[in-house]
């Protein structure tokens, strides 16, 4: 498969922070993949209050560690020159390094000599593989769930990993297919669709879900939204080359607008359903709408519960907020 | 405008090439922008039937050649070894090269160098303008019309050039716009839509039809095909980005399946027209078709006049071969 590819055990690094807030993509890291993470590091004191002891370069290469994971985002995207001691230590002693910074690892050249010394690989999330071919629109074996959303920031990539969590514990098998870049760190592998040249989106979607067994269900981030007038195509490109046979609409409650484009009101649900259904049929007839996953946490305790089930009622779906109650009525819906 | 821009006037060269079907970018070039053509380059003998005399670089740099086009393409792609005395020796000179091959001219060194020291711009049209910003939606002024297919290769940039030369013709206020690599190098400017990375394709596109005068139409040469199993995507990023007030679905006589994924029957063309309006209006709710262009070329002269009328009365819209009967129905349509 053509997909970038992360080695476990992972040392998460934080850098210099110590709040939650800055490090989401190390905390997504440490959420979904606990078992593969051994340690963290933290420079000029950075530090978080989880569960992963303080380690060395030296101490995490000694514990196994095959990759050091950039855990947080510099201002404005760059690698920070106080960061650099740390990833060439790294490199020197042939640990891969994975990020997904705008400034790409492989373009700075004191860290790229010492990786290609080692024999480490500095891993660019954000560079999508080489050679990915147009899509074919061949039907492939398996199952494919795909998420999608009224918007970006809904909820897509945690609903597919709350998707397969509960599935893996219903003894199913199915894996998270990542098609962003904090996805593909908690993945370990994927592709960053939304960096595709155009002419290849398609083709890249067809070989992040490639043939499985056919009780196998690939459980795939969405990217965009349908009605985006920044991001449809990367929406479209990704729905045609999944030929999913499910998908579920991701949605942020109380939101109106799509966010940043103030001008675009929000597609309904049902909008969203019947469109995602509509262009989806051209690779798969089969296409239908599983169910509905909610973030709530812009409405209050007695809110919530009324909001879903009204929502349930009038879809005939089931509809759930993933972190609060779980995916499990989805699955049941699914199978 | 964020465009790849080419300095007329210009050489062709059509390397060692005697037959117009090997050279269809250089012929493409002269047919629509004789007016900009000073001559034609052959290398070992090489030379097209056509009216434009033999130069040398040094003859054609003495008449005012600002660009020498690379008319058409190698096997495979790369660059030959035998056309490089000629692209050296321009690019000392100072001239501008101009190619769509796979392989880039920035990348041959010695080309490099010499175009470096001389000032001479190195152009290769498959690469996009860097910079292009994400899609804002945001509504613009002038009109624009685009061109949409039933598949690729049915005539959308054959059917937009002949509307740009018909509506001149009228006096209108009229620009083609180019978004492939022979629609960039016939209109001296365009974004190659396809090679742009998918987050920016709705903004590449809106760069592509500026603001402009109220009753100034642009007319956007068309990609891909919404029903295309490897090509929505372009598709779909093209219309959203463009924008457009009209529409005219391109078609070839006789097609029944995808061009090269044979397992996909062609859309219908109705079929086209309710999707393209459907996705359109999401950004102009104005959208309509405005007529529809078939390529005949398969058809015998009895059968063309009923085909096309039988079309016509179907649609209730003009629908006309462009090469053998103009635009001139359309554009009364369109105004």
């Amino acid at each position: 498969m053509i997909t970038t590819e992360i080695k476990p055990p992972y040392l998460i690094f934080f850098a210099e922070k110590k709040e939650l807030k800055f490090v989401k993509t190390g905390i997504g890291l440490f959420e979904w993949r606990r078992d593969l993470c051994v340690g963290q590091l933290g420079i000029d004191g950075g530090h978080l209050e989880i569960e992963l002891p303080q380690m060395s370069i030296k101490e995490a290469h000694a514990a196994g560690v095959k990759s050091l994971i950039i855990g947080t985002t510099s201002i404005g995207g760059g690698l920070p020159a106080q960061w650099m001691d740390t990833f060439i230590e790294a490199a020197n002693i042939g640990m891969d390094i994975v990020g997904g910074l705008h400034e790409q690892l492989n373009d700075a050249p004191d860290l790229k000599k010492a990786a290609d010394k080692s024999g480490a690989k500095l891993i660019d999330i954000r560079v999508p593989p080489k050679n990915i071919p147009v899509g074919t629109g061949k039907k492939r074996s398996g199952k494919r769930v795909l998420m999608v959303g009224t918007d970006c920031a809904v909820g897509k990539k945690y609903t597919a990993l709350a998707l397969e969590r509960d599935m893996l514990k219903a003894g199913m098998d199915v894996d998270f297919r990542a098609s962003g870049q904090t996805g593909i760190i908690i993945a370990g592998k994927g592709i960053p669709i939304d960096a595709v040249v155009v002419d290849f989106i398609s083709g890249a979607a067809e070989i992040l879900s490639p043939d499985n067994a056919d009780n196998h269900y690939d459980i795939i981030e969405g990217q965009g939204g349908i009605f985006h007038p920044g991001y449809s195509a990367v929406s479209l490109g990704l729905l045609i080359g999944s030929q999913p046979g499910a998908f579920v609409v991701c949605h942020k409650a109380g939101r109106q607008n799509i966010g940043g484009w103030d001008d675009f009101p929000l597609p309904s649900i049902q909008q969203v359903i019947d469109r995602t259904t509509e262009l989806g049929k051209q690779v798969n007839p089969e296409i239908k709408c599983v169910g509905i996953s909610v973030n709530t946490e812009d409405l209050s305790d007695e809110e919530r519960a009324p909001y879903l089930e009204n929502l349930s009622k009038k879809y005939g779906l089931p509809c759930i907020d993933p972190i609060k109650d779980g995916t499990d009525a989805i699955i049941a819906n699914l199978v």
